[in-house]
């Protein structure tokens, strides 16, 4: 509890955090549900991310930390309620990742990480970073989940966000493919196959 | 990957699961979103209460894994893709827990985790039978957060189902209270006042 004052100005601290998170839930995504009745927002995508880790952790190269990744997962979109989500297929694919998005990223991550008590934040804080940089072994499986959930929900509901954005198959290779099979090749290997009969 | 078939059958069982487990954001609870928006769907629900353990690790008693009160935060309420959400001051408090529920809950948990390959199966089915037993530390622990962030979204939205279904300071101390305590004694001390002002 270093740095974290009285145990009630800890749990005030704490508190201002996860209320704060709860506004995730209204950040709305491109991709939708599976049943294509409506977009998915951030929060329930988180869930289902961190669940996609738990389920597919045979599929993680050794050394990934599967409980690191889970928590890399519940924090990774946190940001997005200032930023709101920036859709990989959107503007031709080159407003994801831009760097005026990361800016306001890293704004977000110091408001919002900010809020908690300083060990916390720091941690946190520092989580958040690994999975925007890509370069751990946990940070890469988690990215290869983040780009791999959303071409279920679309193979599910029928096309979804590559309808919306007229994806090619080349496209989605590039922009998406290639940081699924960076962490999990064999997973990207068995969808491809799935995703090459939408594009034919 | 014992009893798992193929590579290929294995990562069909897993994704059967992992699309299917997508229904449980369309399972709508009583309890609001904290600004009062909407009310809040089970698999957002979920991903809140994992950050709830990753946020407030510090109030577990020794011996808590908190990696395990995460995982089995993300599976606890996947039964209710088939039964719904119970709330827990619905039916004067005597429809959550009741036998009824619990037989179709078990049903439920027999066919969901049941599409996983038979090593996953086993894992998870127990883990969210560890969770409903409330026994085990872990269990215990997840069973206070799964409490208390329901009482901290109606302090936020100014009632919510606090309103909704009349509830007192005496049935929010024998249904809530005491299962917060139970697994986080700290925790429940200091929301309590928080909601005694809400009684007055
Ligand atoms: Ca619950």
């Amino acid at each position: 509890m270093d740095g974290s004052g009285t145990p009630a100005s800890r749990l005030e601290a704490q508190f201002a955090f996860l209320n704060e998170a709860d506004r995730l839930k209204s950040v709305l995504r491109a991709t939708t549900l599976v049943d294509g009745s409506r977009v998915e927002n951030s929060g329930e995508h988180s869930w289902h991310l961190a669940l996609y880790a738990l389920v597919l952790a045979d599929h993680a190269a050794a050394g990934v930390d599967i409980n690191r990744v889970i928590r890399m997962l519940l924090i990774h979109d946190l940001v997005e309620i200032d930023v709101g989500d920036v859709p990989i297929h959107s503007a031709n694919g080159l407003a994801h990742g831009s760097a005026t998005t990361m800016a306001a990223e890293q704004r977000a991550a110091d408001r919002i990480f900010g809020l908690l008590p300083s060990d916390l934040r720091d941690d946190l804080r520092a989580m958040w970073q690994e999975f925007e940089a890509a370069e751990t072994p946990d940070a890469i499986f988690a990215k290869s989940l983040d780009r791999v959930q959303p071409v279920m929900a679309n193979l599910m509901s029928g096309g979804g966000t590559w309808t919306t954005y007229n994806v090619t198959a080349d496209q989605l290779e590039t922009r998406v493919g290639t940081k699924i099979a960076r962490g999990a090749p064999a997973l990207w290997d068995w969808v491809k196959v799935k995703a090459a009969a939408f594009f034919l």
